[in-house]
């Protein structure tokens, strides 16, 4: 939970696989391919719902096992690819942010939930990338940030964030997202993703009341990630939705908030039918829920 | 803030008016019956948003004009009549639990929001009255309890009731509500209110969401208040919304959670239409929302 945002977890665990093969003590490519695998497993199961993760150590393991297959060195290809894909990631932000901005109007106040932006990427930012390149195109936007309980990333980070770039941001709890809609406060609403499957987006708890919220009142409410978040093959139903320490519910700081003996149910993220998501913003265009469905993988 | 749950915060009033009647210097009734207004107008002030606090005033000042009227003596029948409305409060929260009980079937697992037990009522409690009338009939219920950001009474009260009860409780922030709805994991939710309208109700910041999540999932969503809660003149647009301090929302405990300079919008409460609602269970009956639409006031 050190490195947080689907896309940024992506280039660490690549990160990760490059520095597996450059501290494995084999030099048979046979044993350092297994000492690279067996990093990807660790690494998958530390947050099973990032897909950009299982994404980016697939994709390390299939360079490594071609680079080896054609007698190369695979330890400078590691760490070559990783570096590539930080780049990619970089461009990727810029290209997500290139086609949301086109959705955002002059004047839109923006909703967004928990943090998409630097601090969740390599740069830029996802969703906040969105908000940032609709900013730098000279559109007057204003955002409303939530607080994103349990570990407060919209008040920590994207308040943060927000204000670095002099975007006005106005902080609200979780459960104060329905009565900024019904007061007709909201133009629109951006989240980003962990995981998109072809029946549903997963990400950061709270999205799908957000977004159950935006249908109620006719909001439209886009969901913005790199195509490597897509889970074509995924189901959500299989996607196993990761539950944190009960700690980040009954302790604030370290300071008890609850009384002990209470139970806790703290999933980290939910999911949300793509019948309630008005498209999905990716570096490769904008996408309809049909359109996501009927996908092919590539 | 020291006193809260609207209910608790209506016989408050009324003792109030009780302790400026004893505090009068002035014992010609008409000066007296000045002084109580005064108060009766600063109490109103404090949170304009709590139905039972106008009712409570309303009652005591009428009651104080009849028993000048009738030259008998204002500042006895004062605290009798605080005392009177204390006792309702009790007979009332039993009578909601007894109605609202029927409608809760055995294993049942209810979800409730912000506090609405003896801490927030004389005693027993509104919503969670009804959670405890339905255990002293034997059912087996569970509660899933929202911690109720910003003032988290969910997490510092709701769950401590609970447990004092021995009632199973498992405590969520208030952005997981939709998770535990789509997992099937709630059968009915339960609220409390501040205001009741021939349109919506008035109740703790995030009921709305809650609300809307419950529709979306067909599970049923009621309200449980004292009569004195309904407001059958009122109109929703006219109900100001009470908006509290910034820093309920950008510090815990005294601890700053959020950057300086950033904006906070912190409505104390929201409005959920009665369309929402499936019905009110009250002291007088259970009604449904075209019943409470229609309803003549007493």
């Amino acid at each position: 939970m050190t490195v947080r945002g689907a896309p940024v977890i992506g280039v660490t665990a690549a990160m990760g696989i490059a520095l597996a093969a450059k501290r494995s003590r084999h030099d048979d490519s046979k044993l350092l391919l297994l000492d690279l695998e067996k990093a990807g497993e660790m690494m998958r199961a530390t947050r099973p719902t990032a897909r950009n993760l299982f994404w980016a150590v697939d994709r390390m393991l299939r360079k490594a096992r071609d680079i080896a297959d054609e007698g190369r060195d695979v330890r400078e290809a590691m760490v070559a690819e990783a570096k590539l894909m930080a780049d990619e990631d970089v461009k990727a932000n810029h290209a997500i942010g290139r086609f949301g901005a086109e959705l955002i109007e002059d004047g839109d106040t923006i909703l967004t939930h928990c943090n998409t932006g630097t601090m969740a990427t390599v740069s830029h930012g996802t969703a906040f990338g969105v908000i940032r390149s609709a900013v730098g195109q000279g559109k007057k936007i204003k955002v409303i940030a939530t607080e994103s309980r349990p570990r407060l990333q919209g008040a920590r980070i994207t308040a943060y964030e927000a204000l670095s770039d002099k975007i006005p941001t106005t902080l609200i709890v979780d459960s104060a997202v329905g009565i900024t809609m019904s007061k007709g406060m909201v133009n629109k609403v951006i989240v980003g993703a962990d995981r998109i499957t072809r029946t549903s987006v997963i990400n950061k708890v709270g999205t799908f009341m957000i977004a159950v919220a935006a249908k109620h009142h006719g909001i439209p409410f886009y969901s913005a990630a790199p195509t490597s978040t897509l889970d074509l093959a995924g189901k959500t139903t299989s996607t196993s939705i990761e539950e944190r320490d009960p700690r980040e519910v009954t302790e604030i700081r370290g300071k008890r908030i609850a009384p002990r003996g209470v139970n806790v149910f703290n999933p980290a993220f939910d999911s949300t039918p793509l019948e309630l998501v008005t498209a999905v913003i990716t570096d490769q265009g904008i996408f309809s829920p049909e359109q996501i469905q009927n996908m092919t993988p590539a």
